[in-house]
C-alpha cells in the first residue's frame, strides 16, 4: 500500500507522525484511493478532496469516544483506511467486501450508515443533546459538504443548533461543487468567497483565529469581534451561518494539514457550536479528476494512467431512454420542462439540457423543493418532469401528496434508481416508491419494459391530465418486446400465451419474466405473461379474468413484497371476492438490501429468470391436480 | 356583517374605499372572524393579525391574473371574505361550509389547497418561472409566516430563488409566534429583531424605503445601498436573506394599512426577487386572543365576550392518554425524552415539558430534523418519543428510513391526528401513515385501544429495541376495554368470540367494532372481535387461524384501504396459500376526505358502529350457507 499506510492500524497511530510524516501519509493514501476506484468504481473526487481533512480530525479527535458524522457519506474512503479497514480496502464496493458509505456494521467509528444527504448535523445535534444530557464531554463532528449544507434538513438542523450549549463542530467542507455543480444561491454566495480568497488570505485567516481565539473557559464574543475585525468582510459567510446560533470561522485551506490540526485543537475546545469552513479542492492530487471533478465524482473502474473509463458503455441504460424519449417529444411540447435534484448526469437530463437549456432546472440536492417548485409549473400549464432516484424520492412524500395529488396537477415524476441498485448499497435501493405512492389518491404509477414502452410510457404521462409516476430500473434496457398497442391508463399487455401459469409482472421484470417463461417452456409448462404495465390504476378487467382462469398466479416485481403489484392484486381479489387462487409473490425481501452487483442481488432473490422458472414450477408442483405430474 | 364588508364582493370593491374606509374595513373583519371562530371554532390569532396585509395585498394586486400563495393557509381569513365569499364565511370549517384553508374547489383566487407548512416558496417559484419562461408580466407573491419560514422547504425555496430573473414577491409575516412560540435559532434572531424596532422606527424604515426605492426599470443596486445605510444595521435580517438572492425591505408594521399599500405598489414593481418583512400582531384587536395567541391560535367554539372555550373539554383524549402514559413512564426512565414539530399543545407534550422541562424539545416546524435528531439521541442511549401528526408525518418518511430504521435505532413515533381529523380538511386526514412505514424493514406499527393500552403500548415500545410507530386519532379515548394481557410484540388481543363473523381492528376501530359486534348479536349474528395491536408484525398464528376458521373476515380501519392492515392479512393470506376466506376490508376510500366532523365523515364511510354492522351481516347474506337463512 504505502510505506507509511501500512503501519496505521488506528487513528492512535497517526499521533506517531510528525508533520512531514503525516503529509507523506496523505499522498500515500491518495495513491490508494485512486488506485482502488480505478478497478472498482466508486466516487474518486469528493474522497481525493478529503484526505488531509479526514486526517486533521482523526489526528485531533478520538472517535472511539469522540463522533464524527459524516454527511451523505460517498467521502469517507480515508477514514475507513485510518480506522483499521485498510487491508479490506481493495475490496470497497465490491459484494461481500467494504460499503462504499459508512456502515455501522463495519465499524464502531461509523456512526451511521448514511447515504443520503443533509442528515448529519441533525444527529449529531441529537448525539450532541444526549452528551449534554448526561453531561458527558466527548466531542460531536459533523462534516457537511457545501451542497449537502443547501439542503432543507441541514438548514433545520443548522437553525436548532441553539438547542446545544456544549461542544458542537461542524466542518463545512467546501469544494464548490456537489455530484454536479453545486445549485442555488447559497452556493452560488460561497463560490464567491471563494473565488474572492486567495490561498494567502486563508492562511491568514487560520493564523488570526489562531492568535485570537481564547484558551479554554474564556468568554468567546470578544475574541470573535477581534478575528472579524482582521478579515475580509465584504463577503463573510459567518452572516449567513451566526444568525442560526453557530460561531462561523473560516474560510480556511483544507490541504493544510499542519494548520488544520492546530485549528481543529483549538476550535475543539469552544464551549458552544462552530462552524469551520473548510475550501478543498476536488479530485486534488489526480490529475483527471481535478480537472473533471464531475465525471470522477461517482466513476466506473477506469485506466489509472490516462482516467479513461474501462467499462463499456454502449448499452443503453433506462435513463438514457428516459432522456432521449423527453427531448424527443419536447421538440413537440413547448409546455415540457425537466427539473433534477442535483443529478443532471445520473437521470441523463444533462442531454436535455443540452438541446434545451432554459427549460431544464437543477435545484441542488432539494428533492421536496423540486417537487413543490414543478407543482407551481403545473399549476401555470407546464409539464414538468421531475427525474428522482427512487431512494430520494422518499425527501418529496409529503409534497407529492400536498402540492401535487391532491391538487390533481399533471407533474411526472420520473423515478430513476427503482428497485435494486447494485454498488450504493442499502441507502440507495429503491424498494418502496410504489408502496408509499399507490396510497395517494389520483396517483398513477406505471412502468415501461422498454425502449419504445419508454417513449409510450413518457408520452401517456405528459397527456395525461394528473399525476404519474413513472419507474425504471438502473440497468440496461432489454430488447424491445415487439410493437404494442399505446399506453393507455389502467391497461396492461399481454406479452406471451401460455395455459399452466400466469406470470404477471412490469418494466424490466417483464422482459426477465419472459425469459423465464421460455425456460419453463423447456420443462413443459407453458408460462402467460402479462406486462401490467400500471400499478395503480390496475387493469382490473384482465387481471380479474387472470385471478379467475384457475392457474396459478406468480407476480414479479423488483420492489417490496409489500406494498407493491403483488398487494395490490390481493387487494383486487379481496375487493371481487375471488377466492380460489394462488396468488405467489416474488419481490424483495422485508430487509435492508446490502450492496453488490445488481446482477448478484436479483439472483440472490430469485428475481433472475431462472428464479422465476424455479418458483414458476414450485407453483405447479403445488397443484398436484396439473400438468406436473403428467410431464415427470 | 358590516356596513362596508357588505358591499364587498369582489378585492375590485376594495379600491372603492378611501383610506380611512379601508381602515374601517379591517375592523369589521375582525369583528365578523371573532364571531364566526368563536362559533364555529377555527385559527383566530393569526387570521386576526393578517388583515390589514391582507386587504394591502388585494388592494395592490389582482389575483384574478396575479397568483397568491399562502403558506400553511389557515391565515386566509381575511382573504376569503373579500374574495366572494364573505355570505359562506358563517359556515367556515363546518361541514358543506367553507374549508378552514385556502381550498381550489372553492374559488380561483385560492391557486393551491394547503394546510402543511413552507410550500409556498416553493410553488411560488414555480409558478413565477412559468410566467418567466413565457414572458407574461402577472405578478406572483408568497406569504410566509415566521415559523413556516425557518422549515427546510423554506429554505430550500428561498435558496432556489435565483432562477428568478423577474418580479417575486415574498412576504414574511413576521409575528414572533408560530403555533407556538417560533422555536429556533432564526426566529430568535427575528424576535431580537421585533424587540430592537420601535414602531417608531418601522415607519421610519418605510418612508426611507419609499424615498429611495427607484421607479420601475431603474438599477436597485445602488438604491439599496442608500436604503441600508440609513437603517438600524447592527441586526440586520437582510443578512440572512440576501445571501439567498432576495432583496431584503424591512421590517416594516403590518398593522399601518395605508402605508403598506404603497409600500407593495411600489415593490411589485421590482423586477427581481424580493422579500418584505412584515412585522404583525397575532389576536390584534380582540384582547383574550391578543394576551394568549396560543391557546386562540387554533380554538373550540368559546365565549365571545370572555374568551372562555365552549366546549366541553371533560373527557379524555388519546393524546391526553398518550401525554399521562408518557410522563408516567418517564418518571422512572431517565432515558425518555420528547420531541415536537411545534406541536406541544396539539399532541400533550407541553404537559411532559412541565413536569421535565429539560428533557422535552420543540425543534419548530422540522418534522423531518425531528425525526433525524431522534436517531442522534438514540444512537447515544436515550429513548425519544417523537409526537407528530399523522399527515405532517409523512415529511419524515426519509428519516424514519434511513436515520431509524437502517440504524435498527429505538426511536418511538407517536403518531396522533392519525385517521379522520375532521374540521382541517384533506391536508390534515392521516390516512397513509401505515401504508408508507409498513414498508420499512425492521418497523414496528402498532395501535393503542383505550388508555390502559396506551400505557401498555408506549412501555412496550420504549423497552423495545427498535423503531416502534404507534398511531391513534383526533378522538376521545373510548371506555376500557378491561383488564388483558400486556402488550408483547406482534400479539393480537381476542376482545369478544363470536362463531359467525371475525372482525379484526385495532385502536379505536377495535372500540366501534366492539359496539358493532353488540349491534350484529341483536340481528342474531355473534361476531368475534380481534384487536390486532400490531399491523407490523401482524399476529400470524391467531390471523391464520381466523383466516382458515370458514367465517367471514371483516377488517376494520381507520386508515386508506390501499396498503392499511386489510392489505397485510390479504397479504398473509397470500404468503399461507390460505384461499378460500372471504376478506372484507373496511376503511377509508382512495379519496381526498373533505372537512366535516371527525363522526359524520366516519358515518358517510361505514366506520361507525352501524356501517360495520351492515358490513358485517352483508358479508353473511353473500353466504347462504351460513347462519344468515336460518336467522331469517
Amino acid at each position: 500500500m504505502g510505506e507509511l499506510l501500512d503501519h496505521i492500524d488506528s487513528p492512535a497511530d497517526l499521533n506517531k507522525l510528525n508533520q512531514q510524516e503525516l503529509n507523506q501519509l496523505a499522498q500515500e493514501i491518495r495513491t490508494v484511493i485512486s488506485e482502488t476506484v480505478a478497478k472498482n468504481g466508486g466516487h474518486l473526487a469528493s474522497n481525493l478532496g478529503i484526505v488531509e481533512l479526514s486526517l486533521a480530525l482523526h489526528h485531533c479527535f478520538d472517535f472511539r469516544y469522540d463522533r464524527i458524522l459524516w454527511d451523505v457519506g460517498h467521502q469517507c474512503y480515508t477514514h475507513k483506511l485510518v480506522t483499521g479497514r485498510r487491508k479490506e480496502f481493495q475490496s470497497i464496493r465490491l459484494e461481500h467486501g467494504l460499503s462504499g458509505f459508512p456502515d455501522v456494521n463495519e465499524s464502531p467509528y461509523d456512526a451511521f450508515t448514511v447515504g443520503h444527504a443533509g442528515t448529519a448535523v441533525s444527529t449529531a445535534l441529537g448525539m450532541a443533546l444526549a452528551k449534554q444530557l448526561r453531561g458527558q464531554s466527548e466531542k460531536i463532528v459533523a462534516v457537511v459538504g457545501d451542497a449537502g449544507v443547501t439542503n432543507g434538513l441541514s438548514f433545520e438542523g443548522l437553525n436548532n443548533a441553539h438547542l446545544i450549549k456544549r461542544q458542537l463542530l461542524v466542518v463545512l467542507n467546501d469544494n464548490s461543487m456537489a455530484i454536479d455543480v453545486t445549485q442555488g444561491s447559497m452556493a452560488k454566495y460561497l463560490v464567491k468567497i471563494r473565488l474572492t480568497h486567495t490561498y494567502e488570505d486563508m492562511k491568514k485567516t487560520s493564523q488570526h483565529i489562531l492568535t485570537h481565539l481564547p484558551v479554554l473557559g474564556q468568554p468567546l464574543a470578544e475574541a470573535l469581534v477581534h478575528i472579524r475585525q482582521g478579515l475580509k468582510t465584504t463577503l463573510w459567510p459567518g452572516q449567513i451561518f451566526e444568525p442560526l446560533g453557530l460561531r462561523y470561522f473560516g474560510p480556511v485551506d483544507g490541504h493544510d494539514l499542519n494548520t488544520l490540526i492546530d485549528l481543529l485543537n483549538r476550535l475543539k475546545q469552544v464551549d458552544e457550536p462552530v462552524l469551520l469552513h473548510v475550501i478543498t479542492e476536488k479530485g486534488k492530487g489526480f490529475e483527471p479528476a481535478q480537472s473533471d471533478p464531475r465525471s470522477f465524482h461517482s466513476t466506473k473502474p477506469f485506466h489509472l494512467e490516462t482516467g479513461k473509463v474501462l467499462a463499456k458503455s454502449g448499452e443503453k441504460t433506462y435513463s438514457d431512454a428516459f432522456a432521449e424519449s423527453l427531448i424527443k417529444l419536447a421538440k413537440n411540447d413547448q409546455r415540457i420542462v425537466a427539473i433534477t435534484a442535483a443529478m443532471p448526469d445520473g437521470t441523463g437530463l444533462n442531454k436535455f439540457a443540452e438541446q434545451f437549456p432554459e427549460r431544464m432546472f437543477d435545484v441542488g440536492i432539494c428533492e421536496s423543493h423540486a417537487v413543490a417548485m414543478a407543482a407551481g409549473l403545473a399549476k401555470e400549464g407546464f409539464r414538468p418532469v421531475v427525474a428522482i432516484y427512487s431512494s430520494f424520492l422518499q425527501r418529496s412524500l409529503d409534497q407529492i401528496f400536498q402540492e401535487v395529488a391532491l391538487q390533481n396537477l399533471p407533474v411526472v415524476l420520473a423515478i430513476d434508481r427503482a428497485g435494486v441498485v447494485g454498488g450504493d448499497g442499502p441507502t440507495h435501493q429503491g424498494f418502496m416508491d410504489i408502496a408509499f405512492l399507490r396510497s395517494l389518491p389520483r396517483m398513477v404509477c406505471c412502468s415501461p419494459a422498454d425502449a419504445p414502452e419508454m417513449e409510450q410510457a413518457l408520452d401517456f404521462a405528459l397527456r395525461y391530465n394528473g399525476p404519474v409516476a413513472l419507474r425504471y430500473p438502473r440497468a440496461e434496457i432489454g430488447e424491445n418486446l415487439g410493437p404494442a398497442e399505446e399506453f393507455r391508463l389502467g391497461k396492461s399487455r399481454s406479452i406471451r400465451q401460455g395455459k399452466d401459469l400466469c406470470i404477471v409482472a412490469y418494466g424490466e421484470c417483464a422482459q426477465v419474466s419472459l425469459e423465464a417463461a421460455k425456460l419453463l417452456a423447456k420443462d413443459g409448462i407453458e408460462a402467460a405473461v402479462i406486462n401490467a404495465r400500471f400499478v395503480k390504476p390496475l387493469d382490473s378487467e384482465a387481471l380479474k379474468r387472470i385471478l379467475k382462469a384457475d392457474r396459478p398466479v406468480l407476480v414479479v416485481e423488483d420492489h417490496a413484497l409489500i406494498g407493491g403489484l403483488a398487494t395490490a392484486i390481493q387487494e383486487l381479489a379481496g375487493r371481487e371476492a375471488i377466492q380460489n387462487v394462488q396468488i405467489i409473490a416474488l419481490g424483495l425481501p422485508d430487509s435492508f438490501l446490502p450492496h453488490g452487483t445488481r446482477e448478484t442481488l436479483l439472483k440472490k432473490i430469485g428475481l433472475d429468470a431462472e428464479g422465476i422458472r424455479q418458483a414458476g414450477r414450485k407453483a405447479l408442483l403445488a397443484k398436484p391436480k396439473e400438468i406436473s405430474n403428467s410431464k415427470k
